[in-house]
């Protein structure tokens, strides 16, 4: 008997970024949401993606991928253009950053077509892009089990209309607060994901970067992830993407069922891929990993939450 | 057969604060450390408090502390002086405040005296007051089990000797994650917790609002405690000094011993109290609450952080 694979396709940013941080510099170190979702999520299950780049990006990241088993037929090569640049420097909370530089280059006319194959796919993520490329990208899948969606604080402002069209069609949706702040008009956490999952998302998953992620699941019920406390943060960028990936990796398991359950396992291992991402420059530290040292993180952080019961009564 | 219930003393502030919030104000709102401290952690253990008021302190609280089964003998009341008075105001964000008034009154004068009874006692609290305060307090007792002390950046600032002798003598470390970053000189949360744990405290707490709280214990273990997201926090004021008074108050049980797994649990216990207190002004959710409802609680948190195990290997 074989087991059927489902596939899961991401949509989203292939890059090259400049990364300064306090400590070191890192000026030509692949990026993109769709990169760092990808390689984290290669190791939960079967990885398509879809994006672009220009004729600077390097051989290496193409090859890093395909090792990693990610499917790169959706990743198309403009010749005459180069990929989409981002430079950016971390203050010394490793948390702040501030943009010193967006070259959006062949991202700017970026016009996601999905290989007819990646279109009968089980599960989609759409990772930060415009929210209309976003709709584009959904309309050409045939029927998916579950659509995550990921978006940011420009596209809440320039192109809200555009995001509330596509969270109509989405049942996972990942924001950091302020952005949850910022598209639902409430101060309050709560009453913020009740506002935001009355658009759409059944399920919302709030990032909180070093205080770990919230869960407010379909049913109503509110689940809370750690982040593990880390003595060296290399390079935070991709964090929230790499959890991305390990959280929809997960669920696009043979027999994992998208219920409020799996949901929570899949917000732990979603925290133990972005604890790797964050550990390197890159995707350096998710492209060594197995699944032996995978797992033995996600025991770190069952260890991180667990405690006894007691009983007043 | 009887068992043996031990005691719990609390030395710390009692005052009467001014408390405007972007909702609502309350200008006599009974507070202080030892006050929300001895209110949460009287429905786990036989609290004693040790503080001092003047003549302007309400009847009602005192005869509110002594309901909650306070010792409160240790409250000494000057006829001719004014209690402890902060004014303060939060922002919208609900944790950041700015503080408009403080009069210490008798406060300033404070020498604090353990009524002979006292001094047995198998538990210790020192909250946060001035250094040399908690070490006189230190040396009037026998031979306390455990020692939990709080403190504030005004002393990391201006009394950093006289804080880090007392240190010497305890056993866990309630801080927030500012706090620990000024005491230690260490920005990585980790890094900052080995230097302040190398100062004497065994055990340390790193709270952090909203965000839950950290325990790095004796055996170099961590726990991430969570923060109940909640719809409506009417008064922040408490939160901490409730949480450490539920975190000793559980500790302080017949039968609790002061292990890493006992720490945890008391972390929920401390968490709970909390998340009480900060639904009202002052101690008023704290005074009307019962075992079941703690409990029930304490069911909530557990539900909060739980996920099922899954395996890549």
């Amino acid at each position: 008997m074989t087991v059927h694979k489902p596939h899961l396709v991401v949509v989203g940013s292939v890059a090259i970024d400049w990364i300064i941080t306090p400590r070191a510099e890192r000026p030509e170190s692949v990026g993109g949401s769709a990169t760092f979702f990808a390689m984290a999520a290669s190791y939960l299950s079967q990885v398509r993606l879809v994006g672009v780049v220009g004729r600077d990006f390097p051989d290496y990241a193409v090859a890093d991928l395909k090792a990693a088993g990610v499917d790169v037929s959706g990743l198309e090569v403009v010749q005459d253009g180069l990929t989409f640049r981002w430079k950016g420097q971390y203050h010394e909370n490793m948390n702040d950053r501030t943009t010193l530089e967006t070259h959006l280059n062949v991202f700017e006319k970026f016009q996601p077509r999905l290989p007819a194959e990646f279109r009968g796919s089980e599960y989609l993520f759409l990772a930060n892009i415009q929210p209309r490329l976003q709709s584009d990208v959904f309309a050409q899948m045939q029927r998916p089990r579950l659509v995550g969606l990921d978006t940011m604080n420009l596209w809440i402002s320039i192109a809200n209309d555009d995001l509330k069209a596509v969270l109509k069609n989405v049942d996972v949706l990942t924001l950091n607060d302020e952005e949850a702040r910022q598209l639902s008009g409430e101060h309050n956490i709560v009453k913020a994901a009740r506002a935001v999952r009355a658009l759409g998302p059944r399920n919302l998953v709030i990032k909180r970067g070093e205080y770990g992620a919230l869960l407010f699941d379909a049913d109503g019920e509110v689940f809370s992830a750690p982040a593990l406390p880390l003595e060296e943060v290399v390079d935070p960028t991709g964090a929230g993407d790499s959890f991305a990936g390990g959280f929809m990796g997960y669920l696009a398991r043979p027999g994992v069922e998208p219920s409020g359950a799996s949901l929570r396992t899949a917000m732990i291992y979603g925290s133990v891929m972005a604890s790797f991402c964050v550990e390197g420059f890159s995707y350096d530290r998710l492209k060594g990993l197995d699944a032996a040292t995978i797992q033995k993180r996600f025991e770190t952080f069952a260890s991180l939450t667990n405690f006894a019961r007691a009983s007043l009564t």
